[in-house]
């Protein structure tokens, strides 16, 4: 980033496990000349017992390091990213160097419900979809895609996942300027976010 | 039954695919001396093209023969239940000889929908679940339990299951008397129903 160039816009994308906020994000991106992702799952910390691990728990996310990047962008420095590990469940040594760029996305389910990511951001993102709309989508990735047991998926679905969101993320709808239909055509949906943040005087 | 006993208390029981409702009726039916049930999935019509049935369409169910059963019953007279073979997606020819009974229990996710048995009801008890909590039950039940293709199973539940939830299951949830949680313990909704059953004079 030049040292005369604005500071990055950032974009705040929450919402339920396979709202669709992934996909959404990934399509406005690539529409910038210049955007960068920060995921929130790359903030996981180290599992000590993967069979008893709550994986849709604020506490589950190193969120305070991922703030502290943001800032940084935000600031025109580069960061290393963590890269978190789902085969051993741990963050590898090695983190990605990336720059600052114009247009900053941060994504996770629970991005919404950390107040300084939200103060932090120039425009807040909820994308909503049915509960049984997610989970089916969810089942179609983890085990049509993934090859995943069923079984499992079912078990993590009912004792995490649901709790959580119930707890956590749905709550945090409200901290959003607004809410995304997640089962809307993607090219709607892109178009539509695009054009928010062009309204907003983002580099779009 | 004999000719002076008095007619039977007929219990309609309704609710969206996995909200709970056969197992409920078949627990309050075992507490009973003399119970029958009935289950609008016998009444299915003949499939013509398996790929292409909707199983969730009012169309799909031979209603009027249901209620002309029920009517029998309640007056005292025996009836052939039909039988329905869902690896032919046909009617057997043979139907199952029943006798009336005191206690007469009409199930199935499109029972409330029908004007008629509304009102060949004595109590209409209608079975709540989440969405998504009846979806993962259903998964459990037809993946898990038995061996159907998640891929199937999940185009089934988003192109006709969902739908016709939608269309004609949850609004008739406001005929009903009573709606029971479909999350509570099953011996709670069992003792719940049974009491409310014997509240209204039912033979409980």
């Amino acid at each position: 980033m030049q040292p005369d160039r604005p500071a990055p816009f950032v974009v705040l994308v929450a919402g339920g496990t396979a709202s669709g906020k992934t996909t959404l994000v990934n399509r406005v991106a690539g529409r910038a000349a210049d955007s960068l992702v920060l995921s929130h799952d790359r903030y996981y910390l180290d599992v000590v017992d993967p069979k008893r691990h709550n994986y849709d728990e604020p506490a589950a996310l190193d969120t305070a390091q991922l703030v502290h990047d943001l800032e940084r962008l935000r600031a025109g420095q580069p960061v290393a990213l963590p890269r978190y590990d789902f085969a051993t469940h741990s963050r590898l040594a090695e983190g990605e160097l990336v720059q600052p760029a114009a247009l900053i996305f941060v994504e996770g389910i629970l991005v919404m419900a950390d107040r300084r990511l939200r103060q932090l951001a120039d425009l807040r993102v909820f994308v909503h979809a049915p509960a049984d709309v997610r989970l089916a989508r969810r089942l179609e990735r983890d085990i049509v895609a993934r090859g995943r047991e069923p079984e499992g998926v079912l078990r993590q679905y009912l004792s995490t996942v649901r709790p959580g969101h119930r707890r956590h993320v749905e709550p945090s709808r409200f901290h959003a300027d607004v809410v995304v239909d997640g089962e809307a055509p993607i090219d709607v949906m892109t178009a539509g976010l695009a054009a928010m943040i062009h309204a907003r005087g983002g580099p779009l």
